[in-house]
């Protein structure tokens, strides 16, 4: 099993979600899928700026998300609408994922899509109500769902457990006790899944 | 060239000291030093904490560390004095690189290994006239040196032009006007000295 923790805005979690069921098959192991919330972990338990506002890490990262969006061989463009709000999508896929736990993934990489391809808003409503419909579920059902109490606190549960287990960042791949952050570890993680340790001269220089 | 930047208290720093010029020669590349410092890019220009006082980090840090090390294979261990002042190590390294370019990227990687792997304190001038005479060099004239006003001139100039070329982290490589931040990012680097270019479908899932 591998737990996967990531959130809708963000470009690294997309790129990895595009790549983690793939990396997971070719070692036989399966993934959890799980949402953390980038505004509760950096600027409520860190005390950190969000990325986009703290100076040079930004000018970097404009540079960085494109070309591995190019390694990684993934379509991506800036959503034209500027970020969405994490929660609504991040709500939707608790709801997704309590109703039929086996599409959740599926789903979670829908709504990356929708976001990071295509450009829609996916924290509007009814963008995320014809996505749960794509898996099989009821739109409508999703719009009720999302106004409601017991949904809010779904998330917020989860989000309090990403915390507890010292998740920060999306994505975290956490695998057989290992927490391993970054869309840009995808290598560190196939090593673990490929060595089963870490002391075996991964470096050819 | 790779223009390869870095700050002695990282251990990340140091990772990537210990396997830069081996992996530049795989691929006919030169290496230039350069110092830059935490202090100054994380906490003055990005108003940041340091990692080891941010919550969750610190403690991703910890568990990060050593397996990297494990990974690229190379002796670790944290100094028993405690992290060293930055100063000192960076301002005789400006030294050395006047007195003696050929031979700064040597000096770097001793200063590193003395403290990473011989536990010794390199903020202190005795160690650090030590390691130059290691490179040939007059470890009397270092500690004269380390109290002038023109050597802590030459390190600020120096570390002023790392931030103006949007440096921030340590270590980071500059290569054909890429920018590549990270001691876990040394796979992307070589990605792009062995390529090329960024869009050539690097992962293999």
């Amino acid at each position: 099993m591998i737990d996967f923790y990531f959130d809708f805005i963000s470009p690294y979690g997309y790129f990895a979600a595009m790549k983690i069921d793939g990396l997971a098959k070719k070692f036989d192991r399966k993934v959890e899928w799980h949402p953390m919330l980038l505004g509760v972990s950096v600027m409520n338990v860190m005390g950190l700026k969000p990325l986009m506002e703290t100076p040079l890490k930004k000018d970097y990262l404009i540079q960085d998300i494109p070309r591995l969006a190019a390694l990684y061989n993934i379509p991506f463009s800036y959503p034209k609408h500027g970020m969405p709000k994490p929660l609504p999508p991040a709500r939707a896929f608790c709801w997704v994922k309590e109703m039929l736990p086996e599409r959740a993934g599926e789903f979670a990489k829908a709504v990356y899509r929708a976001q990071w391809q295509d450009g829609l808003d996916i924290s509007q409503p009814q963008v995320l109500a014809k996505l749960v419909e794509e898996v099989g579920l009821n739109g409508e059902a999703l719009k009720e769902a999302l106004e409601t109490e017991t949904l809010r606190r779904s998330l917020s549960e989860k989000v309090d457990a990403s915390i507890n287990r010292g998740v920060f960042g999306s994505p975290t791949y956490m695998v057989d006790g290992n927490m391993i952050w970054g869309g840009d570890r995808m290598w560190m993680l196939e090593h673990w899944l490929s060595k089963g340790k870490w002391d075996s001269n991964h470096q050819k220089y």
